[in-house]
């Protein structure tokens, strides 16, 4: 199973592409980010956004597309634009029909760390650890990215688990 | 000069071409509202919208896209759905090449009632009076999305004029 992370953001959008192999170990495909322009126009960086987003599911062929829950940001003018960077993210996913997981932030850090409250270093330290790298994906937004998606895998699996279990 | 306001929403996104003749005249050319379906997953109403405006922009090939900027949204959580919903509007006009412009809620008072604190209802009213309809568009979306057309139609005559004095 392969799984696009989405780490949305207005001035980098980070993405990560994990697989999970029939040995139960997962392997980082791809991780980075899109960055935009801040001079350029709102609908120029969705478009960015969107088009990189379409070139990567076109190249990775994931199976599921995970984003982060984010009602916790900070405003609601930080929501409106965090929001309408979401609302392409989603749109590149299904058009490319695929379905899209949310998880919460506190969810996606108990799936990678076990801790919901953890720090973004011990976060990106773990991603670091389970996907065998040699560092710390860069940007930040690369490594929050391959943290969704993990937490998706985590979570596929225990569902898997349980379903194999009652039947 | 042809433009397509859009009046985003989570429910109902209304849609509204206007015309400005050579006299100075408006004209409604189509208005209607995207109607989605609460039990669909955001991404898949996204999609609806997304393609929705699509057709409307190949249909009625406008000069302009106009939109509210909506930053006096309720709260967090619904300033985060209605930037989704945004998103994908804007995207849909920069896929077809087309700039987006952004009113306030005031400013669109203000150009359609000339007051900028009027009732809905009296934005209704002079929608159907301005463009010489013979009664309120519905549904209410609909109406609105008229309004920022006319916003945008009254703010670009208005530049035009200072610049052709100017010159």
């Amino acid at each position: 199973m392969r799984v696009l992370g989405i780490d949305c953001g207005t001035e980098y959008t980070g993405y990560g592409v994990v697989d999970l192999c029939h040995d139960g170990s997962l392997t980082c495909r791809a991780c980075g980010a899109i960055k935009l322009v801040p001079r350029h126009s709102m609908a120029a960086r969705l478009s960015t956004i969107f088009d990189g987003l379409g070139a990567i599911i076109v190249e990775h062929r994931p199976d599921w597309v995970a984003i982060e829950d984010v009602f916790y940001a900070l405003n609601v003018k930080s929501a409106l634009k965090l929001g309408q960077v979401r609302g392409v993210a989603m749109l590149a996913a299904s058009s490319a029909g695929l379905e899209v997981a949310e998880y919460s932030p506190l969810s996606i850090k108990c799936a990678v760390v076990g801790y919901g409250r953890a720090e973004k270093q011990q976060v990106q330290h773990m991603v670091t650890r389970l996907l065998h790298l040699t560092e710390i994906p860069e940007p930040p937004d690369a490594a929050d990215a391959l943290a969704i998606a993990i937490c998706h895998l985590h979570t596929a699996a225990t569902l898997e688990r349980q379903r194999v279990g009652a039947g």
